[in-house]
């Protein structure tokens, strides 16, 4: 590890005032330090619980936007442009007061002198954040199940970068099939396989097929888009295995009359340059998808924490890290459990949620107040949208599937979307694709060879 | 250079068919079969002018769109998304019975054959488009005056790959100002130089200078974004040189009331990770903008056709290369001279009825009419925006400045705009910006170390 040359002091102060070498929970003449490492669904909602409160908060991320997740998998089909689900974190917290930004990579955690590790510019200067309260909202990223080796080949979807990447390669696999010299090489270029039933996957084989049958016809000579083969492969018995059963199949029904191939029982057991394997059976493609699987952030290594084996921490009911009541772990890097100790599901209304109860927390400890009682998740519904009509929708008792579940579908995500530019924009953008079946970024960027 | 193992065989025929050996002229029970290279405003020109003739257009490029390249600086100070200013080529030709678009990188040209050279997947295998009209709108990239070591401290915008380059560089500056340690580092950080005065520069500059005095204040809390320096350097004695001088003046005057540093006659004598210099001063800064300088691109060296310093290929008057009366370059890889021997702006009205030209010639040609006369340019105007409020405009005898030109300005960009999506996400991201100050694509998206 680098040696520490210098303190970084956040919020308010200007960079250059001599840093008070205290650490110590206040009372040295400063505020109490939160920092929040990552700017997701939970950061955030943590960050603007504090707004207000008699805190320093210093929000660290190593990008200087919050990404709307749920539709990353829109970009990847061309539907949307990343700036329409990307918010500027510092523009997101402009008119909090009490918050600061910080873009950097954290690579560790001091727990003992409570600091969060940022390598420099210079990489043999480390920087240190010194903290009061941590609260770590790290996220995940997609697992391949002990095959890193299937990455290359089959990108998945968590970053900006796998979206523009993914789009990349959709469109180019139709290009290539344009002027592919071997029928065998053509169909192989137009086969896209999604590996996981999760909504992402049902969402993203949706898309596709519609893009193929309907986008892009008429647009080639050689090739018939309608052709293309979009393969759903998830290992268990049925899609959308967080709904109801009754809603998985109105799903798989609508991803057939799409076109999809749904494959159910099926693990996949290779992806290489020529395509995917699923079990014995050969599936040759140019373009694999990969929806299954997450792998927390590597934020249990740094606390040295009891983590599952997805590398999530485990958590206490007040979500803070067993024997560090001043460090808490939230959405996807984090284990929680409801009241019957099944694991919370890693979705953005579960990390918000945790995030806001934190900041509640954390308010409460300040005031000296009782602490609230522990953190229970209130399961709000879910929500897959399937194609251009259809969605299914699960809120308990009233579950919908159709126009209706996807109007609503529609809505959720709009009413989400962080930047009423934002909202417009996506709007827009349904409406446009709606009537005309056009996507409207159907570029491809970076190399083409 | 490679051995050719088949040809392809452009327009409506599948791709598996059996390929005609002959590359005569016409006559082998094919139609003439015209070429395109490059989906720029020539070429598209071009193709959509020879629409409904007797012939097989093919239409070659190495990116999947047409791209808006007038407004790409407003990608790169985010204003604009990329999908925004580009269009999928297909798309554009969709309904154009006798186009065909082809994804591919021309490597060469082989003018005894007649047949551009395009190496496929396997570097091994050349592909070869027969042709028996050729039509190379290739365009030109930026030139560093024989420094080309300078590219990687002072990246151009010619591609969307450089625009969203410099959209990550500039916000990164500033975040990294924001935790910078050392005043003198924070100042190099915050020092924006573009070199070159003319409308890219201009128009990049008055970007910037708003985007650090308007959008970014309050966001940050350690530096203040109005602390940014915006240097635009000119070598020559005014900026926007093929403007009338008075307008010059008032850009200049527009610029330094946005508080950007205006130095005209200052030569860039070097570029490096440090920073630039004119003559001997030193500029220490860690984001220069190269704005200067066209090379046109390496079609001549296919063609082995003459060509000026600049690489640009010496045509006739009806555009085709001396001696070669099938092959025609126009728009900015060419050197076409007006009536009165000056060579032609590299602007896009000038490819555009250069393209619009050539198909008019190819048309009179195969129905053997008399060949139309010599391609003149008819100058429409130059427009230059700087910053919000505030542009120039030369119609000849129309000369504007200020809020009616930018008025003006707006409404051309967005009325030659292809797409109608285009134009309204435009429109709407511009009535945002104007009504907000804010810029809606913000993103660092890459690297980020």
């Amino acid at each position: 590890m680098a040696v520490s040359l210098r303190d970084l002091q956040p919020a308010q102060l200007p960079a250059a005032s001599p840093v008070s070498p205290d650490k110590g929970l206040s009372g040295a003449g400063h505020l109490p330090r939160v920092v929040i490492v990552g700017a997701g669904f939970g950061g955030l909602a943590a960050a603007t619980g504090l707004k207000g409160a008699a805190v320093q908060v210093t929000v660290i991320d190593r990008r200087n936007y919050h990404l709307f997740q749920p539709l990353l998998y829109q970009v990847a089909t061309a539907a949307l442009s990343p700036a329409d689900i990307a918010q500027p974190i510092r523009s997101i917290l402009k008119r909090q007061q009490n918050a600061t930004v910080l873009l950097g990579r954290v690579t560790g955690i001091d727990t003992a002198a409570r600091a969060v590790l940022i390598p420099g510019p210079d990489p043999r200067i480390e920087r240190r954040v010194p903290y009061d309260y941590l609260i770590v909202a790290t996220g995940a990223r997609h697992a391949y199940f002990g095959h890193d080796e299937w990455e290359p080949f089959a990108p998945g979807l968590k970053k900006i970068e796998d979206a523009t990447d993914v789009r990349r390669r959709i469109p180019l696999a139709f290009e290539q099939a344009e002027s592919a010299a071997e029928p065998t090489e053509r169909q192989a270029l137009l086969t896209f396989v999604i590996v996981g039933g999760g909504p992402t996957g049902v969402e993203l084989a949706g898309a596709i097929a519609e893009l193929a049958g309907k986008a892009l016809v008429a647009e080639f000579r050689a090739i018939d888009p309608r052709e293309a083969r979009v393969i759903l492969v998830e290992a268990g018995p049925r899609l959308l295995p967080a709904f109801p059963e009754r809603l998985s199949t109105i799903a798989r029904r609508a991803l057939e009359r799409l076109g999809v191939e749904v494959r159910l029982g099926a693990a996949v057991t290779a992806c290489d340059a020529g395509g995917a394997a699923i079990g014995a059976e050969r599936l040759p493609s140019r373009c694999i998808i990969w929806a299954a699987g997450v792998a927390a952030s590597p934020a249990g290594k740094w606390l040295s924490a009891e983590r599952d084996r997805a590398g999530r921490v485990k958590v206490g009911p007040d979500l803070s890290v067993p024997g560090h009541p001043e460090i808490f772990v939230i959405g996807d890097s984090a284990l929680a459990t409801d009241a019957r100790g099944n694991p919370l599901p890693g979705i953005a209304p579960a990390a918000k949620q945790a995030g806001q109860y934190v900041a509640r927390l954390i308010r409460a400890r300040l005031a000296g107040r009782k602490a609230p009682p522990p953190f229970r998740y209130r399961h709000l519904g879910n929500l897959a949208t399937i194609g251009r009509k259809s969605a299914v929708a699960d809120f308990g008792r009233l579950r919908l599937s159709g126009r209706l579940a996807w109007l609503l579908w529609g809505l959720v995500h709009i009413y989400f979307l962080i930047g009423f530019r934002n909202r417009l924009v996506v709007s827009l953008d349904w409406l446009w694709a709606y009537v005309t079946f056009q996507r409207g970024a159907r570029l491809i960027t970076g190399p083409i060879e």
